[in-house]
């Protein structure tokens, strides 16, 4: 038995996110049947992050289980013939029996898309939340700066969130933009439950004035989900890496489970 | 009667081109109904450019003729709620009668888009071409520079081109990578039927070494079109901007309309 570790990008507007259900398709499941006629036996995956519907992915991360004896780095050349073209498999690698890549997931880096212009792009129309409202950039960075740190993000997290602890720390949070693009870039140890859509959703406010730049502060200080926006739609979010310990790839049984 | 000047963005991933045609549903046909539905009358609309079945458009631009006395600017807003949203119009404009979309175009910007990298991006699938051998750009860039000017290009079209003339001016020819992603951006006076995929076809050849960086000037010297690569598959391909001189919009009939 060997363990194997995957890197998933997809375009998840099909999909009904990352995580098998009884309602619609998910990427798990397609990548889990793929898996189990390559290698001939039955596979289940495990992800770093179960992104929700229409979230799309560049780096998602994988393990499984296997007997096959096909060389780990052909995985994704066996794999992308076989999978619909919304989903590619980038990388894979063998890793220890202990690697496991949601519990040891060190960090992530999400983007979130904006397309900030009268109307709406159809060529952006699955990747960019479109926000019709002129947005100034000056008081959105002044928001972000006081997101780093290490701070208790309690109300930036939607209902059905499980975390065991909402402490969490953000150590790089940056927008760019060009022309009616915006590009927002988080970085942190982990996110609470549609943290970075809420993040988003609240940022657009912020841009329109209808927040002040301290948003984000006063939540962390007061808890409450309603001092910060909306929910920012799915599609505008992409997973774009998650970053192990280097100890992961060595000596896995050292390393704590980080709790959720 | 006034004439109208829409600017007009599409996903051409569903449609067979721009054109009207027998088989499969052209970008025109959608637009031209919604128009027909809007104004309450018969509209035609005659685009700069007939892009090919799977070409994008950021700045496709069509004319049309009405009685109805919807302000221009308006249109915009009331065909994008008519229209699928892989079809958006930006902008609206009231042109003089004798303006024409096609024959007054003076210059045109096309965008070609590469994914060079082993395996193909789910989330680009629809808007790069895949190159999975690694090109070196420098080569590439060599050869654009010999592009700029004013050449026969001849050997530059396929067949069914219907051009009076082939000669063409060339004022821009970059090429730009970011990672995986390279950026080929091409401007000039007007372009030969599937010009601009022959020369990214060309380029990747010239950037895998197959070809030498003055491929491109010995095809201007001889005419050949074998001496040039194969033609790029269309859905790298974006019309991003068709210009028009002033006078287009303040004296048209002043202006001779280009020859093709």
């Amino acid at each position: 038995m060997s363990r194997i570790l995957l890197t998933v990008e997809y375009d998840g507007t099909a999909y009904a996110g990352w995580q098998r259900q009884l309602n619609g398709l998910a990427v798990q499941q397609v990548l889990e049947e793929a898996l189990t006629r390559l290698c001939g036996e039955a596979i289940r995956i495990t992800g770093a992050s179960r992104t929700d519907a229409g979230v799309h992915a560049w780096g998602q991360r994988a393990h499984f289980d296997t007997v096959s004896r096909i060389p780990p780095e052909k995985y994704p050349f066996a794999l992308n013939t076989m999978l619909p073209p919304d989903i590619r498999v980038r990388e894979g690698a063998a890793v220890p029996d202990a690697f496991h890549a949601r519990f040891l997931s060190a960090g992530k880096l999400y983007t979130y898309r904006f397309w900030n212009a009268r109307h709406a792009s159809a060529l952006r129309r699955n990747t960019h939340w479109h926000v019709p409202v002129a947005l100034e950039t000056d008081p959105m960075r002044e928001a972000l700066e006081t997101l780093k740190g290490t701070h208790d993000f309690a109300a930036f997290q939607a209902a059905g969130g499980t975390a065991k602890t909402t402490i969490r720390s953000i150590d790089e949070a940056c927008l760019t933009a060009q022309g009616e693009e915006l590009i927002l870039t988080l970085h942190g140890n982990a996110f609470l439950y549609n943290m970075v859509r809420i993040i988003a959703g609240t940022l657009a406010e912020i841009g329109h004035g209808k927040l002040a730049p301290d948003a984000f502060s006063r939540a962390v200080a007061t808890g409450d989900r309603l001092a910060l926006g909306p929910t920012a739609p799915p599609h505008g979010l992409e997973l774009t890496r998650v970053d192990y310990p280097a100890a992961a790839f060595t000596d896995p049984a050292s390393l704590r489970w980080h709790e959720e």
